[in-house]
């Protein structure tokens, strides 16, 4: 057995990341599936067509890649450090792209169909979810991938920046379960209560989305997950600053 | 400055657990203006006045009550730990009874309505957090509370019970948002989107419970805060067992 295997608990670690993997992808799939074939595809004109993008690349964008984005601290343990930072801020890149174009989506739609912006519980937990997102991915890249923080400040905002990111991930999947609920309402209203496959698929979708986050927030926050610190690599090669410094690295 | 002040960051942590109280009680309050105010208040008939019991029971036992049971183990980290656990579990069983009458109000109306039940992704997140809620409080009592468990056992339940708990409250949390959007869609479906003054209170208030379960979690899971270990209690008091197995003893 390996050091790898040994610190992740083995098979348990290795099958917890395969069941949140699996979870992630289903729900993408079921996402497209329910958009594709109950709610009539994919188009770009402004129509409904539009709107289904919307919810698809929000579980894309802002639940799975996100939620792996974070996963790579613990899956990568043993890369290069500055590898895997890398890897956490293109992937969280992606996210936002995708992110934004969901959001413009269903703005698009609404524009087309004359319906109000910003009214819903869902849209308020959405768009300060989304900035939110924003002003981590920025800070992320200021603090950890450009020499502008101190050791001091890295070392201090890493923990805010850790519980903001696990935050901003279950404030996505609520959101998402707002809008399975509000889209439900919209689009089925009388027969969602007489147990419509649509309904049930879309629940199920829900309940899926709920168990990736659990698993996430469970894997990344169990102590013995944790990427052990590496001073050495830490002061040799992507804190620039600790280099003049002498700060303590920081391990996410 | 004491040793509690030292500990606990003085006026920053003392700060924050009166701001999550804050929160804690307006949206109690504001659920209540909601349903009294706006939804014609409170009755025990089955009719949609029975309802109303519902959020509110909601809103107070599985989200305000729940917190506060958690937190009382930060607040209260220079009692005596026999005398915090007791607190922790009391509160809880009065948040699960709240809770309980809460969802006995909305089946009773159901049936008096004929409405159908357990369709909707509302009601699957809240049984099951309803139901996983009973789960903890009695595992919390056989585990902690009676000398059932070995030290051994304990310890290695006592990271899943702190785990499972503030999964449980963010579930409340979000199971409520889903309600929110639920009752707004079905009582003022025309009005919702116009900006009515009950749409925005209630996305409000849904709000203010998101900010509540942030707060929560940040105060529980910041090592700072956390209470310190003290042998010499543990093993004299609470953890009967300790005295013949000699095990190490836990801190939540």
């Amino acid at each position: 057995m390996d050091d790898l295997s040994l610190r992740h608990g083995g098979s348990v670690f290795a099958g917890l990341v395969g069941a949140s993997q699996v979870l992630g992808l289903v729900s993408v799939v079921l996402t497209g599936v329910w958009m594709g074939h109950y709610r009539g595809g994919f188009a770009w004109d402004g129509s409904a067509h539009e709107f289904n993008l919307h919810p698809l690349c929000m579980v894309l964008g802002l639940i799975f890649l996100h939620g792996d984005a974070i996963l790579v601290y613990r899956v990568f343990c043993n890369e290069a450090k500055k590898h895997v930072k890398l890897l956490h801020g293109i992937i969280h890149l992606l996210a936002l792209i995708i992110s934004i174009i969901g959001v413009v989506a269903v703005f698009d739609f609404h524009r087309a169909a004359k319906i109000p912006d910003m009214y819903s519980l869902h849209s308020w937990c959405g768009v300060a979810t989304l900035i939110f997102f924003c002003l981590q991915w920025v800070l992320g890249l200021l603090f950890f991938l450009f020499p502008v923080a101190s050791s001091w400040l890295r070392a201090t905002y890493l923990p805010i920046h850790v519980f903001c990111g696990l935050t901003l991930l279950v404030m996505a999947i609520g959101t998402s379960l707002l809008g399975i609920t509000e889209k439900l309402l919209f689009s089925i209203t009388d027969t969602y209560s007489l147990f419509a496959p649509e309904g049930v698929l879309a629940n199920m979708l829900g309940i899926l989305l709920l168990f990736y986050g659990v698993l996430l927030v469970y894997l990344i926050t169990r102590e013995e997950y944790r990427r052990p610190p590496n001073p050495e690599e830490e002061s040799l090669s992507v804190h620039f600053k600790n280099l003049t410094e002498g700060g303590v690295p920081t391990t996410p």
